[in-house]
C-alpha cells in the first residue's frame, strides 16, 4: 500500500538527536536511540529508505541544500550524520548559527577530503603510505618512479566501497581518471599483509574509548566480514593501534566516533588507510558482540554523555555482510538459517535487493574462530543466494 | 513542537506484524523488528505513547472498536498484542475473518480471565493454589472455612501489577469488592518462598524453547527486580517449571510468548501464579542476557520462524525496573549512572514520569551475583531517585 497519511509530532520526553541520512547506520541508530530514549529524527530524500521504514521522526529533505539543513536542524540538541556526504561549508554554517554538530566540519573533513586527511595525518605523524596531490600525467609518472609501480590513485572526494580508487601499473593506465578533472591523490602500494580496523569514540570533553582491534576481509573493494578480535594480533601491536586511533580522534578533535582503517604490514606494523567519523560497518559486530554497540556509542558520545563499556561479550564475534544475490526473497531463506543455527543473528536493513548490494549483516559468537566463522558466513552465503557452503 | 506532517505508507519489504497496543513491549519489539526486517505496525491511543514515538507505522485506534482492529490488520501478515485487554469476541471475530492472529483467542482467554485459567490449568494438571468461583460473603466464608484464611480474591478479568486483587482475612474483608459486582475467584494464600518466572516461546508448527527460571522480586505487587537465572534453583526443579511451562504452552495453543509467574514452595515445588502471552517483565533481561530477545522471539514465533537459542549470554543477569520519582528530570542523571559503570545498559520508555510508573529499566550482566545485583540496584535508583545506594 502507498498512502499518504498525518501524523502528529509531539513534544520529545528526551534529547532530540538529528541524523543527516537515512540509510543502514541511522536504522542500527534507531536500535540505541529506542533503548535510551533519545528521539532521533532523520533527514531522508524519501519514505522507503532504510531509516525511513523505522524511524517515526522523518523529514525529507536534500543535504546538500543548507536550508533544507536548517530546518531540519529546528529543535534538534546535536546534529550527526549516517554518511560524509554534507557539503563542509553548510556544517560551518550550521554551527555558526548556534547548532550543535558533531562531528564539526574541521573534524569532519578529514573523513571528506583524502588530501586533507593525509596533510594532517602526516603533520601528527600517524603513519601513512607515501602519497602526493597529483593533477598530471607527469606527476603520476614522477610519483611511479620515486615510490615504485603500482600507484594507487584516489578520488580526495566522494569515493566509497572501492569506488574513487584506481591501481595503475604505469600513468598510462591514469589517463582516463585524470582526464576526468577529479582532484586526486597518489599513494604508494602496500603490500599489507591483512586490513584491520580501529572503532574508537570520543566525546566532546574528551574522553576517548577504544574497541579492540578488529580484522576486514575485503572482496572486489567492499568488506564481506570482520573478526573480532583480530585473530592472532600481538597485544603490543593492538594497543599501539589503538593508541594511533584515539591520537587522531583526539588530535582532529572527533566527536563521536571514529573507525580508522588500516593495512597492517608484515613484522607488524600499521599504515592509515582510510578515516570514518559515522557508526561503522567495520563495527557492525558490537551489536551484540560488545558490551555497548557502536551505534549507542555515538550517541551518547555526540550526547556529551559518558562513554560505554567497549568490552567484547565473546571470546570470537564475526560479522558477514548480506551483498544481494539474484532472488530477492531473503525472507524465504530465513527459515533455513534459523534453523540450522539458532544462535545467529541476522540483520536486514529493508532496502530493495540488487546484486551486490549491502542489504544486510550476519552476527555470530563463540569460542573457536574456524566455527564461528563458518557459521557466520553459512548464514550470510545462504541468505544471500541460497546456496548452502 | 506539536504539529501534524505527512508521511507516506510505502510498500513494505518484509512481512507486516501489526501488534495491538502501543506501551513499552511494543515500543522494545521495535528494536527487534528494525533487525529482522519485519515492519511492525502498532495501533496506539495516540502519538505520544510509548511505541507510537519510535515506530513509523502507528495507526491510531480504540482496540475495543472491532472497525478499527479490522482497518488496523489490513495489509499485515499476522496481528498480535502489547497487552491482553483487547475483547475475546472481536480476536475471534478477526479470525473467522481470515486475519492471522497470534495468539488466537482460545489460548489468549487464558491470560484474559483467571476463572477460565484455573479451570484450564487444573484440568491439564498443571499445579495450581487451591481456587474457586465466588460470587457472596457465603462462598468467601465457604472457601476460607476449607482453605483457611488469609483468603486471596482476585477479579477474574482485568488486573495487573497487583491491582485486581485483595488479601481477606475474613469475609467482612471482602464485602465492598463482592458488592462492586466484579466476577471473582478466590484463592487459598500461598506461603511461597519466592516468586519465579519462566518465559517459553511456542510457534505455530509447535517448535517450544524456554528461557531459564528466573526470579522476579516484586515490591507492592510491582515486579521491581528480576534475577537470571534464579540463585540457588536445584536443576531437576528448574527443568519440572520448564517444563510445566512448555506443556501450558502446548496444551493452551500458545503461539508466540507465554510467561508463566509461579510461588515456589518450601521444598522446592510450584504453584502457578499468573499467565501472560506477550513479551513480559520478567523476561527483559534477555535483550543483553540472552542469545535471543524476547522481543525477537516473539516475532519469530507469530511470524512461524524457527525460534532462537534463548541461552544466557552471561552467567548471571540482572534487570531492574526504573519507577518514577519525584523529579522527572532522568536525562540529567545518565551522567552519573553511565559515568559510575560503563557497563550497566540503560532502557528508557519515553514515557512521562509520574511516581511509581515504570518508565525504565536497566540490566547488568557479570559473573558475581551480589556485585551484579548492586550495579542495577545503583543505577536504577539513581535514575528514578538521584539517591545514591
Amino acid at each position: 500500500m502507498t498512502s499518504d497519511v498525518t501524523r502528529r509530532v509531539v513534544p520529545p520526553t528526551g534529547p532530540v538527536v538529528g541524523m543527516v541520512g537515512a540509510g543502514q547506520l541511522a536504522r542500527m541508530t534507531q536500535q540505541a536511540a529506542i533503548a535510551l530514549g533519545v528521539d532521533l529524527r532523520v533527514l531522508a530524500n524519501s519514505f522507503d529508505e532504510s531509516a525511513a521504514r523505522v524511524i517515526a521522526d522523518t523529514r525529507l529533505g536534500d543535504y546538500r541544500d543548507l536550508g533544507a539543513l536548517r530546518a531540519f536542524a529546528e529543535g534538534c540538541d546535536v546534529i550527526t550524520f549516517d554518511h560524509e556526504h554534507v557539503p563542509t561549508g553548510h556544517i560551518e554554517a550550521l554551527a555558526a548559527g548556534g547548532v550543535a554538530v558533531r562531528p564539526g566540519a574541521a573534524a569532519l573533513v578529514h573523513a571528506q577530503d583524502k588530501a586533507v586527511m593525509r596533510e594532517r595525518l602526516t603533520a601528527i605523524g600517524a603513519p601513512c603510505p607515501a602519497w602526493a596531490r597529483v593533477a598530471s600525467a607527469a606527476d603520476v609518472e614522477g610519483f611511479g618512479a620515486e615510490h615504485g609501480w603500482p600507484v594507487v590513485l584516489k578520488a580526495a572526494r566522494g569515493g566509497y566501497d572501492g569506488r574513487g580508487v584506481w591501481v595503475c601499473e604505469s600513468a598510462a593506465d591514469a589517463a582516463d581518471v585524470l582526464a576526468s578533472g577529479t582532484e586526486l591523490i597518489a599513494e604508494a602500494f602496500v603490500p599489507f599483509e591483512r586490513e584491520v580496523a580501529v572503532l574508537v569514540a570520543r566525546s566532546p570533553h574528551g574522553q576517548g574509548v577504544s574497541y579492540p582491534v578488529v580484522e576486514t576481509v575485503q572482496r572486489d573493494g567492499i568488506c564481506v566480514e570482520v573478526i573480532a578480535p583480530a585473530p592472532g594480533l600481538d597485544p603490543e601491536h593492538a594497543a599501539h593501534a589503538q593508541h594511533v586511533a584515539l591520537k587522531i580522534a583526539n588530535e582532529l578533535g572527533v566527536t563521536g566516533l571514529l573507525a580508522v582503517e588500516m593495512f597492517q604490514l608484515p613484522g607488524g606494523g600499521f599504515v592509515v588507510n582510510e578515516l570514518a567519523m559515522r557508526p561503522h560497518n567495520s563495527g557492525h559486530w558490537t551489536i551484540e558482540g560488545a558490551r555497548t554497540s557502536q551505534f549507542e556509542q555515538h550517541l551518547r558520545a555526540v550526547l556529551d554523555l559518558p562513554l560505554g563499556s567497549p568490552a567484547p561479550a565473546a571470546p570470537v564475534v564475526v560479522m558477514a555482510n548480506v551483498l544481494g544475490g539474484a532472488d530477492p526473497d531473503v525472507f524465504r531463506r530465513y527459515e533455513h538459517v534459523m534453523a540450522h543455527d539458532p544462535g545467529v543473528k541476522v540483520h536486514f536493513y529493508g532496502k530493495e535487493v540488487r546484486p551486490g548490494r549491502k542489504i544486510g549483516h550476519v552476527t555470530a559468537l563463540g569460542a573457536d574462530l574456524d566455527e564461528v566463522r563458518a557459521r557466520a558466513r553459512h548464514a550470510a552465503v545462504h541468505l544471500a543466494t541460497g546456496e548452502y557452503v
